[in-house]
């Protein structure tokens, strides 16, 4: 090792999730939406002014967080947007977990947070969910430096209700409060309207999931003037300009069809109730999904040897070897040819001799 | 003040740039290259797929890292893409300034070093300039957590030579030398052929200035694969996806164009020779610019009346309120016509009585 290397940073080697990219495969592995954005993103991007990509985008994004104002009814200072809901998240852990307490979430949830914890020395504590994935809000009714909550959680899909999210938040009066919804679209309750309630509240959302943009990297979150400009006010020591020019603009049209939004999520969230159905049939079971996935165990099968013969049948799905969901399946909702080609395989492959 | 805004991370103010917009402005105070993008941006943005939106991008960007390899004949290993040269220096701050030791970088730079520093709670020492704005290299020749310097520097318009940045290297094996060459396309000496003999240097980049898209945030790094891969674990660490779907499309359509791209630096260099001489007629004097702008001082009249007085005729440079450059003005270079308009009005201002 030479002397310059004691003075980097290390991470855990990165390991990065699996792309495919075959022409027949079908992708259900990493939650993205099978339908396409709003045909105005399509409009948007034909209209941009390519001059204007020659100047620096508006540091507040300032149209963007307008629209998300005005679809959700609160106030711009109430807004922060950033790149995907990763860089928002990024950016509270940084802003908001700065004390010397240990910070607190589940054992079982976004695999994102202890990383971002280890890069910024934050000290943290998890604390399982019990034997049905669940998150028992009294855990959580202890000293802290800080809380974050996936509602709905990845990757058990279970969504919790309002008021169990606001006796963690009550009981917690000295702490930020996280909550991130990256699925609450798709049948989970949001906790938005508790932020003019509690300054110390933060809900994050991602246009990833419910708006089919994961490519374009937008994500949000609302909470207190305070609290929101603490967040910029680091994000602008970083990076001033984050949200480039074209997800401005295409973010705009997307928040502006709400319908096709509605309508997006209502195929999705109706597919997944079919597709429920039919792998109870055949053997599966899993908690009751409140997101674009579902999250499921067969009764003999191992979950490691399902997802081995569905890549052989290039269907992609995501498993998890760690320990307590090592025989779980993660499984996004396709569309319904995609979802009845999943249930035709494992049909066949589950059949009884 | 709450219990749990103790736990917030506090930064200074921020206080944004100024962003003008009037129809019939001309805005030369961010360093913006006044030409519009390749003509293959424009038809990227036409072909790109929308329905591909819904995915995530490419984590490693790779066709863009691809094509900055074939351009810049460096392997894809040593290359570093980020949003923009602030997220790629951010980024490389956090990852290779871990140092306890302080960080060198001059009192006269870019002003974002010392944020960042703070940001990441990193010890620095800024040191001065000599009287004409000269780096001294000899000062970089002590003890030290890493060291990072602008070539050319920016508000000075400096650049200095190959053997100067190497000299300062081949004194500071133990430290990671970072270079920022956000102007370097227009008349510097990149330090890029040393990135093979000194494995402890990174070269950074940015597609604001001479690929004129400061709108699409996209910079990048060169350095050994060793810097290049300990930087991509702390960006995986903080945000796997954050080059969208359009600014790797876009990214490798400009780079594509390469005949454009030297077209439109050659164009800003002769403005700017041009716009020198008649500057130093009117009483200006000023180090000799490598960049896309010019420091100017007057042996009049103050910086800051000057300044004032663009400002009423809507035309905007930028002002430093800050020790030791409070007297001068960074100018950008624009088209011909612009400058031919700032040239009038200084002229007038200044006609002697």
């Amino acid at each position: 090792m030479k002397n310059w290397e004691k003075n980097l940073r290390e991470t855990a080697p990165y390991i990065p999730g699996e792309q495919p990219d075959f022409p027949d495969m079908i992708k259900l592995n990493t939650n993205e939406n099978p339908y396409p954005p709003a045909p105005g993103v399509r409009r948007a991007l034909e209209e941009l002014q390519t001059a204007r990509l020659a100047l620096y985008p508006d540091p507040e994004a300032k149209k963007l967080v307008e629209e998300l104002s005005a679809q959700y009814r609160i106030a711009p200072e109430q807004i922060f947007v950033g790149v995907g809901s990763d860089d928002v998240l990024g950016m509270i852990f940084l802003t908001c977990f700065a004390s010397e307490k240990p910070i607190l979430f589940p054992d079982i949830t976004y695999s994102f947070y202890d990383v971002w914890a280890k890069l910024f020395r934050i000290p943290y504590q998890t604390i399982p969910v019990d034997e049905g994935f669940r998150i028992r809000k009294e855990d959580y009714y202890r000293e802290n430096g800080g809380i974050i909550l996936a509602n709905p959680n990845a990757p058990t899909s279970i969504g919790e209700e309002l008021d169990f999210i606001e006796d963690i938040i009550k009981h917690n009066p000295d702490s930020v409060v996280v909550v991130d919804e990256a699925y609450v679209d798709f049948g989970g309750v949001s906790a938005v309207p508790l932020i003019e309630k509690y300054d110390n509240l933060l809900v994050v959302q991602t246009f990833s999931k419910s708006r089919s943009m994961a490519g374009m990297r937008i994500g949000f979150a609302f909470g207190s003037k305070r609290l929101i400009s603490a967040i910029y006010g680091v994000r602008n020591s970083y990076n001033s300009y984050t949200m480039n020019y074209p997800s401005i603009v295409c973010g705009v049209a997307a928040l502006k069809e709400r319908a096709y939004f509605e309508e997006c999520t209502k195929k999705v969230i109706g597919t997944r109730e079919r597709v429920k159905k039919e792998l109870r049939e055949l053997g599966f079971s899993f908690p009751d999904s409140r997101t674009n996935f579902l999250f499921v165990t067969h009764e003999r099968v191992p979950a490691a040897e399902l997802f081995a013969m569905l890549r052989e049948k290039r269907i992609f799905v995501r498993y998890f070897k760690t320990p307590r969901i090592d025989n779980y399946l993660r499984i996004t909702i396709g569309t319904d040819a995609q979802m009845e080609r999943l249930l035709e395989v494992l049909r066949e492959y589950l059949r009884p001799e």
